[in-house]
């Protein structure tokens, strides 16, 4: 077996650990919580049907799509950070960043190199591709918690003024699915879903 | 809210399912089985990360990752169909013809036409993208297995000619998959992960 495609299927078993990294977001049944897998697939399927709500209509979707597909690949050794954990949110860019470092670096050169360069376009948000990218990657959780009768909101004890905060982002990406997200988090309020 | 939209979210709040659809193939370690929207993450990597050894080098990746990310929807109302259950296979396509009807058309009338499409595209594997995603889509489950010292063929009494049988599929979508599957075939009969 030569070296290169070694090194890929290495890659490709390491990142079968996402599968196993829980996040916060319940299940639409309300069963359990979701993982990262679920949720990178979840988006990319998004990319695709909302792909015509972005900020820049000519953007790369397929670009998303890849960018959505290994967002969270550094949380195998980072962990899922809360998006309303105050606490872990200090060191988060350096945990990621130094898995980032580590796990791309299993794939051959020049895949390395592609892979992190994706990784860190999302995470800088410049581009329109990254912009949307970040929106589906609000806007799935608070779209979630809506259906779900705000039971992860609740149980975190979030507010509103919070979910308006952190979803404020979504701008830049989406201001469809931003303005149709303020409408959801206002019926989470008149519905008792979210704590004024 | 406009009807495209809301149909577009019934969609999406729809495939929620297939996180709850489970198959035969473990996780890498081996605590559970995996489910549909793992698998399709994992393949959907796999088509970026592997593209270079598809059979026709010119084909669409986009398109592929496109075609994996869905091709497992119809498992909502008809299941997951184990790849060695001879009895399941003979309604399968009925069963999941079915589900096509009904799932697919949650989406608008354009997406739901083009969503519909790719997906036959997939089942037919006569284009270069069908017939690598089809690859793919055997390849994973045989890795898995030999990742877990053959632990879901043993479970199910699966023999080495059963795992040739279905496999050489691969051919046709990546000869170098293909070939590299034997190899692993080989090895698992010799180091008693696969029954002779």
């Amino acid at each position: 077996m030569n070296a290169r495609f070694e090194q890929q299927l290495e890659f490709l078993v390491e990142i079968d650990k996402v599968k196993q990294i829980f996040r916060r977001t319940l299940l639409m049944d309300q069963s359990r919580t979701e993982n990262d897998a679920e949720h990178s697939w979840h988006l990319a399927v998004m990319a695709i049907i909302l792909g015509e709500y972005a900020a820049t209509p000519s953007l790369d979707i397929a670009r998303v799509v890849k960018m959505v597909l290994i967002h969270d690949v550094v949380e195998i050794d980072a962990g899922d950070t809360y998006l309303y954990d105050e606490q872990a949110a200090l060191d988060k860019d350096e945990r990621e960043q130094k898995a980032a470092e580590r796990i791309f670096a299993l794939l051959p050169g020049d895949q390395a190199q592609e892979f992190r360069a994706l990784w860190e376009e999302f995470e800088q948000r410049d581009t329109p591709e990254a912009k949307f990218a970040a929106a589906l990657d609000r806007f799935q959780p608070l779209f979630h918690n809506y259906k779900t009768q705000g039971a992860s909101w609740k149980q975190h004890g979030i507010r509103c003024e919070q979910v308006l905060q952190r979803g404020q982002q979504m701008q830049a990406g989406s201001p469809f699915l931003w303005e149709y997200a303020q409408t959801l988090i206002e019926r989470s309020v008149e519905s008792g879903y979210l704590a004024p």
